[in-house]
């Protein structure tokens, strides 16, 4: 099985009390090609300017993604800078250059047609719906959004919620999507917009995944996938995209698509997010291993099994 | 076995999005020990003015609490005023009038000294150092502090942790004692100020225990008790306490004080606190069984288990 992902490559600039880093490859869609393509094959459609060069696409190469979906624009490709202060789970923009991204329009390769599997990672709802429709033979689609979307184009992300399987959002996107300030409230609210389920991200504290009532099995109880608190978070840059890869990536090896699958994806997102915060932008999930992947998904799930 | 608590007896204004109370029973000494008596004997060393009267102690007595420790001065009870907006997490003081609090000098009766268990609840680490050592009896301490005492009586607070136990405290408060902003670094360099555990609450997110090296048993991982999100919190008031008396409550049950009860003594801390949110002030705490305890220890513990 494969995935695509639609969304962000960019450069980013990023300074935390660790250090700081110019003009490395980081973007959405980048983050999350590389911790899905330790699960399954991963392929991209993004657009990037004049300055990504062969280099850069051999990381993704190199981890076997398959790179034709990125379009080349002439022009610069999409590029953020921001900080992080002692609180590392809010980065200060200090700039953003949409440059040939503001004008992205996904154009899906027809070799790419076949993929079961789909993320919309965080792009315009409007663009994102129509990827989902003409991908219609996909099996199982995620999406995720953001605050911009959520506050400028409301009807737009409701027509896209009404075409994904799973939506990856946080607390604050929860509670303002549903306009509910009690999170297990929201979350019933955001199901009923149209996603049979909904994972929330708690930053250092791992997620939860709310399912619709009788979707992927029986039950009515979320499920919580907690993280290890990080000894070194060093950038914690591309973490919530980094773990969609995970989780999606995880999903898309599985045969089958159940409640059990679902919450070792959440582990497995977990697990992939917390490896991502431990170096400057993608250099920790350039080298990693099945092996210390699966070794830490044990450590997480260790950490609240009573015996 | 049975436990000893030294904290405040207070009342409470309150409001929240859920509605508002006025002089109800309240204080960290109120919420521990109501909590604690799910799951053995409560001694109670506190202070209340003429205003505490038989039917506020009826609150008490009737969970089977021992307040032969309570101590009753001239003047008014403490009373708090705080309220809640649409951040549950974070508690707006309206006013705090210490009253017979200011003068507070525990006083335990005879009585109480063969009790094994302890815990001193958030008042002048002085204070709590004296009770210790009055106490020179006991097998087992946790204590809890709070910022006011961080910052203005740090050398006071240091001669605290060397006499505990365990340390139940919250993120911030731990960073704050650590000098610390990383969470994990910050909790070792607590561990070695003292305490062989350390507990941090994540208030809606659970708790994690930090170890220090070789305390309770072999291994350097910590533990987290993740808890369910509650749909209707009427009142964070007290949650902390009440997760204290849970948690130390459990663990006066057991014989054995080792890892595995500290573990279990962290998800019923867990489950006591989301209890306690569930309606204004100690209501909740007055009338719940063993049972309804269980099936949600049960819960939570599902809320994270892989099959």
């Amino acid at each position: 099985m494969s995935i695509l992902v639609v969304g962000s490559v960019a450069f980013d600039n990023i300074a935390s009390p660790s250090g700081s880093a110019e003009n490395i490859l980081g973007g959405a869609a980048t983050y999350f090609a590389l911790a899905a393509s330790y699960f399954t094959g991963v392929r991209v459609v993004a657009v990037v300017g004049d300055d990504f060069n062969s280099d850069h696409e051999l990381v993704l190469k190199r981890r076997g993604i398959d790179t034709r979906g990125i379009e080349r624009a002439t022009g610069k490709t999409f590029r953020w800078g921001g900080h992080y202060t002692d609180n590392l789970n809010e980065a200060k923009t200090d700039f953003t250059e949409l440059n040939v991204f503001e004008q992205f329009q996904p154009k899906i390769p027809k070799a790419y047609h076949d993929t079961k599997f789909l993320f919309l990672a965080n792009i315009h709802p409007t663009l994102q719906s129509a990827v989902r429709q003409e991908m219609d033979g996909v099996r199982f689609t995620g999406g995720d959004t953001m605050n911009y979307w959520i506050n400028n184009t409301p009807t737009e992300l409701t027509g896209m919620l009404k075409l994904v399987n799973v939506l990856l959002i946080n607390d604050t996107e929860t509670k303002m999507i549903a306009h509910e300030s009690n999170l297990p409230r929201a979350a019933q609210k955001v199901l009923a917009m149209g996603p049979e389920a909904l994972v929330i991200k708690h930053g250092e504290y791992g997620a939860t995944i709310f399912f619709r009532e009788g979707a992927f099995g029986i039950g009515h109880h979320p499920f919580r996938a907690p993280t290890l608190p990080i000894d070194e978070v060093r950038d914690p840059t591309g973490a919530g995209d980094s773990f969609a890869g995970g989780f999606m990536g995880y999903i898309a090896s599985q045969e089958e698509l159940n409640r059990e699958v679902l919450k070792r994806a959440l582990f497995y997102g977990g697990v992939m997010g917390s490896f991502a915060v431990e170096r400057f932008g993608t250099e920790r999930l350039q080298s990693l291993t099945r092996e210390e992947i699966d070794e830490r998904f044990q450590v997480f799930r260790e950490l609240t099994h009573l015996e």
